[in-house]
């Protein structure tokens, strides 16, 4: 891990300012601790300056692309000056196009409804559910799970190549892993598509966050990502890249704003005049204020020094590897073994415990937030963990008794807003548990794990 | 107008607060003036209330659904009490699902992904186009525009006992329109659905804002509607109703959050268990912000007394209306004429004047802000113009030329935040425009119409 261990030495600078950042929350042991929002590869919390925007910008919001007022204007103005943001934040070429939407997850379902006839989707089983699911009506290739990036390259490469027939295919992969934070090598997986006549869409929901990307350079097609994840909790994702396909494409939905014009026919129908700009796919009025909080995050992180941010986070990587590598009960899960470059997302499992317990406690005891389950990426961490399909694990589920074998992981992650003392706490917190046990019970209520009365 | 004329007497109450109440905009005559927001029928502006909850939330966002830590599990409850909360605002019945979305745009295209196979839909032309178009796979019946609610009602019975065959059927209908703010007659045009064997989904855009509505007492199956038009701007939406439909439609998004299960099979191929309550159709991280300001609205509304919001707005009803009605040039657009009962929505042409041009009056010389265009009901519009399917009209798209027929209309609209100055600005404005003429020049640039230089 050079990356990091080149970081070490120095203290890069500090947490950018996150909204949450002084919040105290109970402990069952009794008190109050700061809250250590540890769960940033689900939702991050917003950045202050995301927030700021948002609340100077609030009081003048209108009705974007249609209002004749003085608000509206500045509205659409805001709007389309965020989509220029974006495009920029990605490196995007000049014929891309930028469609917002409202999530990484609408962002796939979005692209599969856009695919070609007869387009042949290939993906590996390693992948979130978001880019594991939405190819519904196209004929999905699902690749086994590789163990070196190289190896991930030359899987594509034979599966592509074999398909018969050998017609427009569409590979979607992951920058960085949901469950191991590990980096996936884009660039020589979008080589291998277009050497093999497929396009490559990457779903970065987990790199966007916390690494510089640039579409033009990595030479992926589509780019897709979450304002949530990236500091902008407000309601908005994006699709960005080749306009030919989503420019063919049925709207994604129908209505307003996607629609130039609309006519009675003499017959009784109704002919439609559908746009051919992203608006073709962003009907109904846009989420203004989530499309601004995402340009917002992608300024604030550009300005702040995104190389300077990934030094700082791989520090925390380091320190948390480091701290979990000292506690023998400790196993975390990798694809690409230890010495792959990984952004802040660490999954483990803990011999003798129940990760669902085990995350309950970091919460009560703690203070800590992280996430116990399968991480929406179940074929993923059932197979680093060895359990079959059938086995019950499931998000966020505990099981019903303490056992040996886990069936769930723990996921701990941060980000820019990540103060070292919460990985310090964290790591603390790891190793008092396993060493000491937990000071209280746990029971599960309703699905959660939460302390006995 | 009995409701208009009950209150015209007595000052009902006050505005609600809303943010941008005291935003200051420049005037091409010199000066500044507070900004009359009379496009709510577009967006309405935030509930002061819905910021201020959104502002005390904001720092405990965390993920929901699966995380461990204090935060998560605070933000879930918040999420599924804002459900239950939209729920009791709506009237829902017992097993009703209410299902979030991004707008009623998306909550109508969730509903028509939702339709048994075979279903017709039946559709006025009148509707918006969030309406008129998601029906992609259906056979849709476009109804000609009735003259009276009796004829809406006739009109759909007769269509319905005609179809053939006379299978599963959906009527979709709006509550308020969006063109000239008259209400439908939902409760029987439901009654009427019912008894021919089809369902009503009611399109409450336009009517959820502007008046309480029962989902049980209405007896239709489905309401749509949006956050941004009902005070809470945060990209969110809403479809409540029959569970039964949406439980047996394929997932809307495919993705994590709608899969409770996902594994591979020996085959290769992925086995997915979808979940079968709301979550189905919510794949992605919900957009919590979005969705816990539509619930502070909808609590806003109710606290404040929406009786007495709606006194109030029909007091500005009629002092638009009978301003506009001393104005000769002034022709306001009507399908059901002046004794209907309508909310705060209101479209007019004005005789020899652009009305792109005359709403770029009312912006740069009088900071008011309105809509002009075809206001996504091109049928509607161009039916109460009078206008042939082929007129240029378009959303926004100013003339090229004044010219003593209009192909656009002028749309004023207003709601629970307007002050009585603004209507009276409007008024005022509009008097002053037709006997004085514009004090600027206007032209035509990149699709807006602005002020010369």
């Amino acid at each position: 891990m050079s990356v990091s261990t080149a970081a070490a030495d120095q203290t890069v600078c500090t947490p950018l300012p996150v909204l949450g950042r002084d919040v105290l929350v109970p402990l069952v042991t009794g008190g109050e601790v700061t809250y250590a929002a540890l769960d940033y590869a689900a939702s991050a919390p917003a950045l202050q300056r995301v927030w700021d925007d948002v609340a100077a910008y609030a009081p003048y919001y209108g009705s974007v692309h249609r209002g004749a007022g003085y608000l509206s204007q500045l509205s659409t103005d805001l709007f389309e000056n965020s989509r220029a943001t974006v495009a920029e934040f990605l490196g995007c070429r000049d014929d891309d196009q930028v469609v917002f939407t409202r999530s990484t997850t609408d962002s796939l379902n979005l692209l599969a409804a856009a695919l070609p006839a007869d387009c042949q989707v290939f993906v590996f089983e390693t992948e979130h559910h978001a880019s594991l699911l939405p190819w519904r009506d196209a004929r999905v290739n699902f690749l086994n799970a590789p163990r070196t990036p190289a190896q991930a390259v030359e899987t594509l490469e034979r599966a592509l190549a074999a398909r018969d027939p050998y017609g427009p295919a569409l590979v979607c992969v992951t920058g960085a892993s949901n469950v191991t934070g590990e980096l996936w090598p884009v660039k020589e997986l979008a080589a291998a598509a277009h050497a093999h006549g497929a396009r490559i869409v990457l779903d970065a929901a987990q790199l966007a966050p916390h690494h510089p990307l640039d579409i033009a350079e990595l030479d992926v097609d589509w780019v897709a990502f979450s304002g949530h994840k990236l500091y902008a909790p407000f309601g908005s994702g994006v699709l960005a890249g080749r306009a030919d396909w989503l420019r063919s494409a049925e709207p994604y939905l129908a209505g307003g704003g996607a629609s130039r014009k609309v006519a009675r026919r003499a017959d009784g129908g109704v002919d439609v005049e559908w746009h051919t700009t992203a608006a073709r796919h962003e009907a109904g009025s846009p989420n203004v204020i989530g499309v601004y909080a995402i340009a917002s995050a992608c300024k604030a992180l550009t300005e702040a020094g995104f190389d300077s941010l990934v030094e700082r986070e791989q520090r925390l990587v380091t320190k948390v590897r480091e701290g979990l590598a000292e506690v023998d009960a400790v196993r975390v899960l990798s694809l690409f073994g230890d010495d792959a470059p990984r952004v802040g997302v660490i999954s483990f499992v803990v011999d003798g415990w129940n990760s669902s317990h085990f995350a309950a406690a970091l919460s009560a005891e703690y203070g800590i937030g992280v996430r116990d389950g399968l991480f929406c990426a179940h074929p993923l961490v059932r197979t680093l963990l060895g359990s079959a399909p059938q086995d019950p694990g499931e998000c966020g589920a505990p099981e019903a008794e303490p056992g040996e074998r886990s069936l769930n992981a723990i996921r701990v992650s941060f980000g820019a807003g990540t103060p070292d003392e919460h990985v310090e706490r964290f790591v603390g917190a790891v190793k008092e548990l396993v060493k000491d046990g937990a000071k209280w019970n746990y029971r599960t209520e309703e699905g959660r794990c939460v302390p006995a009365v």
